[in-house]
């Protein structure tokens, strides 16, 4: 049972940056411990993906039905707490405590993001620091956690903050942006669960009136709001801001502490978070 | 928030069983180490407490309003999430890598244990080996882990093992007899869960006309058929095993390897599990 609804999570796909940018940042020497982290970094992200769906009664994740639809909300909760359960287990059987204090780390993050950004539901008037702080908890650390799991080096879990970063924006960019048949959800899902993203604050910064009660939307006004925010010119705004993030963090691996080679794959994962969304 | 929930959880009270375990096992030479351990494996204790009461959409715990009920079931997933993830962060600021691994692993079991309740859940059929495996994974293996967490030492894992699964018969005992001012819940919560215990495992064996269909009970009918099962003798039966595997635990202690003031201190803690039930 948890075999086949942790298999269908997996197999529903995504984009498996996190593990990537473990590999990567190891580089070929990197070997078993650089897989195992890879592993466990992945199964944190797909633990949080599965308790997010309970969170959101999401019915559909990648297009796929979730683990709470399929088998209801306490199996989620239970499959989560197993998948999170394993990735420690995974790194603590090869004694790999630098990754367990990182992935511990960031998974404390993750969790205080999530109760951030719940604690900030439906308040028009969060500013743009407390949006980013809640990014860097809810994203920015998971993806720094996995370049420095990959190797210790400062300027790497820089640039995977960074990276991680940028992709939240565009994420919640792609929210106010569709098409739903590219996000596989509709337009607006944030707005309507409450969750106030940069596009919206950049357009309630310069339109007030825009800032209106959450609670008394429905799909189709939301999918009006959304025609409203982009119609100020945000959600330009906020791609700009996050192309010059990741030319930030490309530019932190311009030393001579990584090869060649390791910096321009860092280099094309950073720049396929960008194209994803443009 | 998230302090004013766990402070809460922490507040509403609790054995503290766990903790205890690892100090005792620990001795007085435990020191810093052994306090962080019993401070995680309270944490994940916690965690699991505040899921569960999400999984069972419970209102009240140790007689006080749970955190699904004061703050939302969103809010509580996060919130075991995070305790999850601190009593990893705790144990790994510390190096203490032999702990993560025991603490992992326990996890692991315990939402093995929580999945494979839900999958057995209304089948009446279930045969004792599975229930004592359930045990196992659901309460065994942490108070295993505490113990071992405290010392390395065989013996004091098998001790830990052997009252956690006493633990977890009494409690099952104490669901079907009440009295619910002691309990703090109804009687037969387990039966119109659908959770099927020894004591009903026992009364089904002798008497099986008791085995209906649990999904046609109601509070009432509940509370008759934990009148029936009392009336088979079941109760008693369940406790003596309680008891044995209680008294085997102890004498797993009778060895030169733990000095008389820990032998008889550990001795009290798994009298105490017993006390309380009897």
């Amino acid at each position: 049972m948890l075999a086949a609804d942790a298999g269908a999570t997996l197999a529903a796909g995504g984009k498996r940056l996190r593990p990537l940018l473990v590999l990567l940042c190891a580089g070929p020497e990197g070997e078993a411990a650089a897989v195992r982290a890879a592993a466990a970094v992945e199964l944190v992200h797909m633990a949080t993906l599965v308790h997010d769906d309970v969170l959101d009664d999401a019915p559909l994740r990648r297009g796929k039905p979730t683990v709470a639809a399929t088998s209801g909300r306490a199996h989620a909760v239970s499959t989560g707490d197993l998948l999170f359960s394993r990735a420690f287990a995974l790194l603590a059987e090869s004694g790999d405590g630098r990754s367990v204090a990182l992935l511990a780390k960031a998974s404390t993050a993750l969790a205080r993001g999530e109760l951030a950004q719940r604690h900030d539901a439906f308040d028009v008037t969060i500013s743009e620091e407390r949006y980013l702080e809640r990014c860097r908890l809810k994203t920015g650390t998971l993806f720094e956690c996995a370049c420095l799991m990959g190797r210790d080096e400062e300027a790497l879990g820089d640039f995977g903050a960074r990276v991680g970063l940028a992709f939240q924006l565009l994420d919640d960019v792609l929210d106010v942006s569709g098409p739903p048949e590219r996000t596989g959800k509709a337009r607006g899902t944030d707005l309507l669960d409450g969750t106030v993203t940069l596009p919206a604050i950049e357009a309630f910064a310069t339109n007030p009136e825009l800032a209106v009660d959450l609670r008394s939307l429905d799909p189709a006004s939301a999918e009006a709001l959304c025609d409203r925010i982009a119609a100020t010119g945000a959600l330009d705004r906020v791609r700009s801001r996050a192309l010059e993030m990741v030319a930030d963090a490309k530019e932190l691996l311009d030393s001579p502490a990584f090869d060649p080679e390791q910096r321009h794959l860092l280099g094309l994962v950073a720049d396929g978070v960008v194209q994803r969304y443009s």
